[in-house]
């Protein structure tokens, strides 16, 4: 497979405007002197030029070279966007001449019919303060462009305007996906249309549909309809919307890959067909989070003739190149316990019940290849009997991905990108598909490792919830899988993370998901201002704690606050940065001397004006130790503030003291963190520390 | 005509449930105990029980009696809109055994066919400790009892309920109405949608939908094409969103009367067909606002040819019985100003232009009925010649409904409700359809007052704007057309107009519309928080001020703060009504006073962190003098404060010169009012009138 990031560079040259190093433009400004960027994911390069181009309403698109509907598309939707980013009215007929024209768009050629992993997605971007021209050789460059044209969209004291510049742009991995599991929680179309829309801003590029699960079959299927009647709850795609989202996704210039996970996670399947499986059921949908014994039979011809028909419907609907099939966490108990399976292993020589999972995906993958796809995986799928053109999706880590990249296989990473693990973003960002163990592959090795996917595992969240899992953390991954390996500055980061995810907001993705509609919900009438102090230092425990906290089920109402909670706290980041000034700062302790203490003093009177809240609340009943604490915490942090700056000697004991009032339980029953408390111990620490 | 509030009374009674007198139910706690009721509007009947209802996730939903699909429609929302009050997942499947569901929901029979304006809307609500039950006669009351249902939805320390309680309730009036002039500005099909969802929230009944203009023609016809072809910019709904639309409306039991302005407001009709106009063209799509001169000619058959043919079209769309034929504002020119016109008033004996639009409402009379409708009109239609059955809608005042129903005609009230006057809530909640000149009819010509509808004149007001112009003022006006007469009390009106603002985010109006977005774009990357403290103590110019200080037309950004801002300060009515109590808390002035010192202080200080915020952006630069306005407001307010606690005396000219400060423009460049200065101005005279 030839990769983007190489042919991209050929069509750059061929464009014959590629920047000649930073010489080749005139205008050039010392990057000293460069305005701030916003853009997310950076670029592979820009340049800045001296001035600006002003936005008003002569504002005027061209489309020239290439046409077709999905460029018509994307200029409709930038003139709207553009509308919504200035709030100045522009008509959406297009400039025929493209002389005339404030941004002229040329692209090249149509691309792939289908969009495939290898498409061209490179563009060049040129802005003067007369025009701005994106040019590319696909439609789907063209997307890229117009992502990173609206991006720059600034404002000052004469006009909204663009900056001077030119953009030379193209991905460092072709594969830039998000995982959205819809089993475990039933996500409507609408979250997935509004998804689409924020992962194109970031440039990302496949949505990975994880469609059936234990829990939930997600699909109509006319062929086998007991699969949606009996295994959804009535929560299913039908097939027109499905087709409607792939239309979206195509526009957006984002792939659609349907995961069907088989021959474990299949017991939605198994109420309407309990006939595949290895037990004779009967079957319920799993209500239950975890890793379940039913499995599909492998041995029976049947299951085989069940699955050429149900994948040649659903590779009929999904027009992408790949197919996912999930097979991961076979647990093999319904194969042990079944002595025609042991019989069928024994007579074909299989050893284990790894060796018969490959049977089983040898079997599929012909299957898969006779509809005319290429197949992909988790980690568990890769065993030295399958082809080389499959694609494994790793869980476990770069390990998985540099052994299967030696022996040729292609592979995507997803270990250290699952958004459900409420990580901070920083986290995510500093994960890299060609380190750790991928860092030392050859050349050849590394272009395997085809880029990664984040995943969106549907436990806890749902149509409510799931936007602020997943943004604005997403758009750091993204940018990891776009920009140049190098692009590795963590503040700069959230700097620009914070924009971003002002930006999603246009596509009905709100600040912090509903955390606001959520927390008025638990505050009833009360004032909500308290409620949100407390909300905005906190954070979900990290996912791996929670169901150790409270038994949850697909039936368990996600509404506390632990749910209303951003994954990441912007609040407590931006205390930390504070509080390390202002210790810095010592002896004198000037240095965000006032900030520090206003907020200390707003926490310590917090618990005061919430108690009556939680009291009158159900759900808010169980965080009353979580405001006491933050009260104690607050009075710790002051008192240790007046020791700082008054130069005094705290008295014995009063370091352990206090670190011991810091303390907070491990698994704390409301499962939010209190995320201020290692600031507060920095502070306690150096107050006993002493005298500078 | 049969008015419902008659026809209500004869249902109820014939349930055989409605309740006899307040002793009828044996539950019943005295009334200084009654929980507080947050419903907008308030029901007719209300008698509270000891107990509560508790909502969990055993809640189901059955359906007896009479059932249509708008019943089951209506259920399915319900259960998803309770999932959302309350984050737990409810199952959507009824449960069939009435005796088994928690909500019982019986209708009795099938109502009209097509929601009619004599519909009975009266239900019966019952909430024991153990279920609900809700009885309405028709589809229609079940819907507004559904209403009633999820605005009862509490939560305290234990669970969310529902209080105990038995509600009867019937509206005042049968024809509730919003205008949505979709036509100065473009509205999508999504606005609409969710607009009706709010509409039905509070027990509106009619949208009556604004389709034509001298701006704008907004419907696709089929016979006429180039209507919208040529006179709407491409912003026209299809007639398959129109009929969408109308099926959203009838599931939610709101009526959708379309309007078509003639002969006036039509310069968009002559665009493509300039043959129906008085003169020859060619014409253009009017864009500034105003009263024009384009006007279609009431002498030539072939005009009404044109329109019988686009009349009949229009009403195969629309199934509402009524059709709205506009007629307001023909100034007459081109009727002058034609000789062949003048000719045909001599020959038919017409002696005025009042005469000759006469001559044209009944030919265009004949046509409406013809195609089965019965006309509304504006005010101006109204004359002796035509016949009872059309409907006046005043604009100009109650006088000309008394004068219309004392000669036997019907009639709505729409003065007094324009939202875009930027009025107080309150003010809109003072005006009745059947006070002032409305009041001395006899009880057979007040029947004839059907009711009233809040007007949305589109001047200024955009998809992104125009939620916090109708919302959630609109509320006030739907309860005084429901409520009992007798329903007046501000300050409770008030509060639960929060309740009822937060209410209606469910449906995607946001607190605000859009202000914090609106906000945001402004501001560009800066912090939000000193913006937005200006923001919520202004309101927008009156309506009739603003175009004095810019010139609009429809191609003007409406994106300033003036756009951003509420028509109604939450905060400085908090203000005010905080300064009433430290004031009558003289001479120890101890009430309030430090919320007073908090409010005073923050704003003083506000200019300076605003400032780099207003010099970095185009479109703040011009509220610079609005910025330093609040400052000088605020310090003569501290200062005064300080006269009034320490008892001092004020200096001589104290008074004059601090009154001077607080006089601002009339008609300020930025277009709001700084609305705290009112109470500012109370506390500097408090202070001046010296020690108590």
């Amino acid at each position: 497979m030839t990769l983007p990031r190489k042919l991209s560079f050929w069509i750059v040259v061929s464009f014959g405007f590629a920047l000649q190093g930073q010489s080749a433009w005139a205008g050039q400004i010392p990057a000293a002197q460069n305005p701030a960027v916003n853009l997310m994911p950076l670029p592979a390069k820009i340049v800045f030029g001296p001035g600006k181009l002003k936005i008003d309403s002569s504002f005027r698109v061209s489309l020239s070279g290439y046409q077709e509907p999905r460029l018509l598309r994307a200029a409709d939707r930038l003139i709207k966007r553009l509308t919504l980013l200035t709030g100045i009215p522009l008509p959406l007929t297009l400039e025929e001449d493209p002389a005339k024209s404030i941004f002229e768009i040329r692209c090249v050629g149509p691309g792939q019919k289908i969009q495939t992993v290898g498409e061209d997605e490179s563009y060049f971007l040129e802005i003067t303060s007369q025009k701005a021209v994106l040019r590319a050789g696909t439609p789907v460059g063209i997307l890229r462009g117009a992502e990173t044209f609206l991006q720059l969209v600034s404002l000052d004291a004469d006009s909204f305007f663009m900056p001077v510049l030119q953009i030379q742009d193209a991905p460092r991995f072709p594969w830039r996906g998000l995982m959205i599991d819809v089993c475990r929680h039933w996500e409507p179309v609408d979250v997935i249309m509004r998804n689409l829309e924020a992962m194109a801003a970031v440039k990302l590029n496949v949505l990975h549909w994880h469609l059936s699960e234990d829990q939930g079959f997600r699909v109509e299927s006319k062929v086998f309809p007991k699969l949606q009647e009996l295994g959804s709850d009535g929560n299913y795609y039908t097939q027109a919307e499905i087709r409607e989202v792939i239309e979206h996704a195509r526009n957006l210039g984002v792939r659609v890959i349907p995961e069907f996970d088989m021959p474990g996670h299949s017991t939605a399947w198994f109420v309407g067909y309990p006939e595949i499986a290895c037990a004779p059921g009967p079957y319920a949908i799993e209500r239950h989070w975890g890793v379940f014994d039913p499995t599909m039979d492998p041995t029976r011809r049947e299951v085989y003739k069940f699955l050429d028909k149900f994948i040649g419907e659903m590779a009929r609907l999904f027009p992408d190149e790949y197919f996912h099939i999930g097979g991961d966490e076979v647990t093999g108990k319904q194969w042990d316990n079944n002595p025609a399976i042991a019989a069928f292993k024994t007579a074909n020589g299989l050893k284990s019940n790894d060796d018969l999972q490959a049977y089983f995906n040898n079997k599929i993958l012909a299957i898969i290849k006779k509809h005319g796809k290429k197949m992909v995986g988790w980690d568990e799928i890769f065993h030295p009997d399958l082809p080389k053109d499959i694609v494994i999706q790793s869980w476990r880590g770069q390990k998985s991905l540099a052994d299967a990249a030696r022996q040729g296989y292609m592979g995507i990473l997803s270990a250290g990108y699952y958004l459900d693990h409420m990580l901070p973003a920083s986290e995510h960002y500093g994960v890299d598909p060609l380190e750790e163990e991928t860092a030392d592959l050859s050349n050849e090795q590394k272009a395997r490792v085809l880029g990664g996917e984040a995943c969106m595992w549907g436990e806890f969240v749902n149509p409510e919830t799931i936007d602020s899992r997943i943004w604005p953390r997403l758009a750091a991954i993204a940018e990891r899988f776009w920009s140049p390996q190098a692009t590795k500055d963590v503040n700069d980061m959230y700097r620009r993370l914070d924009v971003t995810g002002r930006l999603v907001n246009l596509f009905g993705i709100s600040d912090g998901g509903n955390c606001k509609a959520m927390l008025r919900r638990l505050a009833g009438l009360h004032p909500l201002a308290p409620l949100r102090a407390l909300a905005d230092i906190v954070e979900p425990l990290h996912l791996y704690l929670r169901p150790d906290v409270r038994e949850y089920t697909q039936l368990t109402p996600l509404n506390r606050l632990v749910d209303a909670a951003r994954p990441e706290s912007t609040e407590a980041r931006e205390f930390q940065a504070l509080l390390e000034g202002f210790l810095a700062d010592g002896p004198s302790y000037g240095v965000n001397r006032e900030k520090v203490i206003e907020k200390l003093v707003r926490w310590r009177n917090n618990e005061a004006l919430l108690r009556p809240i939680l009291d009158g609340s159900y759900l808010l009943k169980e965080i009353i130790p979580l405001s006491e604490r933050l009260k104690i915490a607050a009075e710790s942090g002051l008192k240790a503030l007046d020791y700082l700056v008054n130069n005094l000697d705290v008295p014995p004991g009063w370091r352990e003291e206090n670190l011991a009032l810091l303390e907070g339980p491990e698994k704390p029953e409301y499962e939010v963190d209190l995320v201020i408390i290692p600031a507060v111990r920095k502070l306690v620490e150096a107050a006993a520390a002493g005298k500078k």
